[in-house]
C-alpha cells in the first residue's frame, strides 16, 4: 500500500502511453521493485524480501493496471496476500477469500529507467533528507504555475563546488532561494545547474522522511536521479537558464523589521479574506506594522502587529497577500526579518535567528496600486 | 464557529436572493440566534449568554455575508472577540489586534421563519436523536437523485398513530424502511405523512448528536420542524403522494440467507471495483456465497463467504454493486438477512439482531443481465 502510494504519485491513468498508465511490479532475489513512471519522471519503490512480510516465490516482472490495482489492494483485509504473474499477462491477486484477475501488459515494453552508467554521471552529492525537504518546499513557494516559461516551472539545483547546494526557483514576481550543505562524493567538483520540475520536486518532498535520513543526489547530463536505500526517484532536467538569483537580490535597504512569523502568518491569513485582487497594504507606525486589505461592497480589515526590531525609515507598500501568505507559511522559524528596499524593488524576506544548517531568502515584488482604507 | 458552521448547512452563497447568502445574526437576553436559509431548509442555532463564553452587551439583529464571516471567525486567534452591529448595516469584529468591518444587511428584509402558532401544528412527537440519526441515514441510502419526480427526492415520515415513526424512501430502483419509536405529545393522534428533502435530512443528522439526547418534530400543513433546546430546524414538506412501502415489499422468498455485515461489506468494496456497468452477480453454492465482478479488457475478481445460516433453495442474480455497498454500508448490526424472492423481483436486506428499538428493511430490484465470469 505504502510504497504503492509512492510509485502513483509518477502515473497518470490520462497519460497516452498505455503501458505507462500501469505500475511496474518485478520480483527479484532482494525483493520486490515497483515503478511508476512518466515521461519526466520516475519513481521506483523497494520491498525487502524478509522472509515474513514479503516472500519471493518466484521471480519475473509485470506491468498492471495502477488505478484498478491500487483500489483493490485498498480493500484487501489484513494478512498475507499472494501476487501471482506467471500466466504470462494475466496477474491474480488472492487471499484466502477473494480471488482477483488483472489483465497485466508484457513487462518487456516498459520503459526502463536509464541507468546511468558510472562514466557519464558528473556529480554525486549526498544531502540531509530533512533540510533537503525544507529547502524544497521553500522554494516550491515561488515556482511558476504558467507553462509559457518552462524553465521557470522548474526548481533550479546549483552546486559551485565546495559543501553547499542552493535551490532556487522564481515566477518573475517572487523568488526563493536556500543554501544547504551537501557533501561532495563525486570525483568532479566543477560547478553545475540543474533543473527540475517543481511539482515533481515537491511530491517527492513528501516521500523523503519515510526513507532514512540522507539522500544521494547524481547528476548526469540527462538524468538527475535522487536515492535512498530503499526509494529511487529520477527526474529529466528542464534545459534552459535560470536567471541568476544573485543579481536580483537588492543589496540596500531603506528600512528593516523583525516580525513574530506565527503572529505575522495568522494577521495576513485574516487580511486575505478580504483582499480584493489579492492586494494587502503594509503600513509602519509608531513601531508597529497595519496590514489592510479591503474588498468593495463587502468589508475591510486592519491588522495591528508589534514589530519586535526596527532599523530604518517608515515605509508603505502594496503586495500580494496570498504570495506573501504562502511565504510566511513556509517559513520554519520563530522570528522573520522583512526588509523595504524602495517602492518598485522587491521586499526581502529571511529567517530571523542564526540559522547554521539552512538558509533561506525570499523576493516578493511590490503591487503598483494603493489600497485606500478609511 | 460550531454553530456557523451548522447554520452554514442552510445557506449557498450562490442563492439568488442576496439576503440569504448572509447569515442573521440576532442578540437577545438569552444569547445569541444564528440563522441560515434557502427557500425550503432553515437552520437555526443558539449560544446561551453566560457571563463568560458569551456576554450580551446590547440586542439587535444583523445579516453578515455568510462566506466571508465565516472564514474571518474561523482565522480569528484564539480568545473573545467583540462582535458590534451598533453602526446600522456595518458590522465590526475586534480582537486585540484585528479590526474587521463587514458591511451587513438590514435584517427587517431577512425572511422570518414561520413561528407556527400552536393551532396550526398537527402533530407533536419526542424522539431519540441517536436513533433518529441512524433512521436517516438508512433511508438516505435509496433518495432519488434524479428530480424528475420531486417526492423521490425525500424521506417520507410517517405517523400511524400510536408510538412509531416510520421513515422511508425510494427511487424506484431501491427502497429503506425504517421504524423507530416516538412518544406523542400533541393533542391529534391521527395518521399522517410527511416528505421532506432527504439531503437537507443528511445535514441535519451530522449535527443531532451535539444537541442532547432527544428531539422534537412538530409538524404543521407548511412546515416540518426539528428542535432541541439551542438547535431548530425547519423544513418545507414536499408535496405529493408516496410510494406505499408495504405494498411493494415481497411476502413470500424462495431463500433466505444470514451473513456477518462486515465481511461482506469488504467482499463487496473489492468486488465493486472491477464491476463493468456496476454490476455484480451473487451465486450461492454449497453453503457459501460468491460475488463475481467483471469489467472487459481489464480483469475479474471473485468472492466467497461463507453463509451463517441458510433456508431455501440456492439462487443466483445480478444486482447494482454500488446501491448494494451502500445499504450495506450503513448497517449497524453484526449480521444480516438477504432474502432472494425471484429472478424479476426485489431482494429483501434487514439487519439479523432481533433489534428492539429500530427496524429497518431494505428492497433492491435485480439487473437483468448476467455477469459470466469463467
Amino acid at each position: 500500500m505504502h510504497a504503492l502510494q509512492h510509485v502513483l504519485k509518477a502515473v497518470s491513468v490520462n497519460n497516452p502511453i498505455p503501458i505507462l498508465t500501469g505500475v511496474h511490479i518485478e520480483a527479484t532475489a532482494e525483493g520486490l521493485i515497483l515503478t511508476g513512471s512518466h515521461t519526466s519522471m520516475s519513481i521506483e519503490a523497494r520491498i525487502r524480501q524478509d522472509g515474513t512480510e514479503l516472500t519471493v516465490l518466484g521471480k519475473g516482472s509485470i506491468v498492471v493496471p495502477a488505478r484498478y490495482f491500487y483500489e483493490i489492494v485498498r480493500k484487501l483485509d489484513d494478512g498475507i496476500v499472494k501476487i501471482d504473474g506467471t500466466q504470462s499477462v494475466v496477474t491474480a491477486i488472492s487471499t484466502e477469500s477473494s480471488s482477483i484477475r488483472l489483465c497485466g501488459i508484457e513487462a518487456s515494453a516498459y520503459p526502463k529507467a536509464t541507468r546511468s552508467s558510472d562514466d557519464s554521471v558528473t556529480h554525486r552529492l549526498l544531502i540531509d533528507s530533512s533540510l533537503l525537504k525544507s529547502a524544497i518546499k521553500q522554494a516550491a513557494t515561488s515556482v511558476s504555475t504558467s507553462e509559457s516559461r518552462p524553465v521557470l516551472t522548474g526548481v533550479c539545483i546549483a552546486y559551485q563546488g565546495g559543501s553547499e547546494l542552493h535551490l532556487s526557483a522564481t515566477d518573475g514576481i517572487r523568488l526563493a532561494t536556500c543554501t544547504i550543505p551537501a557533501v561532495n562524493r563525486g570525483r568532479i567538483t566543477e560547478p553545475a545547474e540543474f533543473i527540475v520540475n517543481g511539482r515533481s520536486m515537491l511530491d517527492m518532498a513528501g516521500m523523503l522522511s519515510e526513507y532514512g535520513d540522507s539522500i544521494e543526489l547524481e547528476a548526469s547530463s540527462s538524468q538527475v536521479k535522487f536515492s535512498t536505500t530503499d526509494l529511487h526517484v529520477r527526474l529529466a532536467p528542464i534545459e534552459g537558464t535560470f536567471p541568476s538569483a544573485q543579481s536580483i537580490i537588492p543589496r540596500n535597504y531603506y528600512a528593516e523589521i523583525t516580525l513574530e512569523t506565527a503572529r505575522l502568518l495568522h494577521a495576513l491569513e485574516r487580511a486575505t479574506v478580504l483582499a480584493g485582487d489579492r492586494i494587502v497594504r503594509l503600513t509602519t507606525c509608531i513601531g508597529r506594522l497595519g496590514i489592510v486589505s479591503r474588498t468593495a461592497a463587502i468589508g475591510d480589515s486592519k491588522e495591528d502587529l508589534g514589530i519586535e526590531a526596527f532599523e530604518g525609515d517608515d515605509f508603505s507598500l502594496s503586495l500580494n497577500g496570498k504570495m506573501l501568505t504562502d511565504i510566511v507559511r513556509c517559513l520554519e522559524c520563530r522570528y522573520v526579518k522583512l526588509r523595504y528596499t524602495g517602492d518598485r524593488s522587491p521586499i526581502v524576506l529571511q529567517p530571523a535567528e542564526g540559522d547554521r544548517e539552512s538558509s533561506a531568502l525570499f523576493l516578493l515584488t511590490p503591487v503598483r496600486t494603493a489600497v485606500q482604507v478609511s
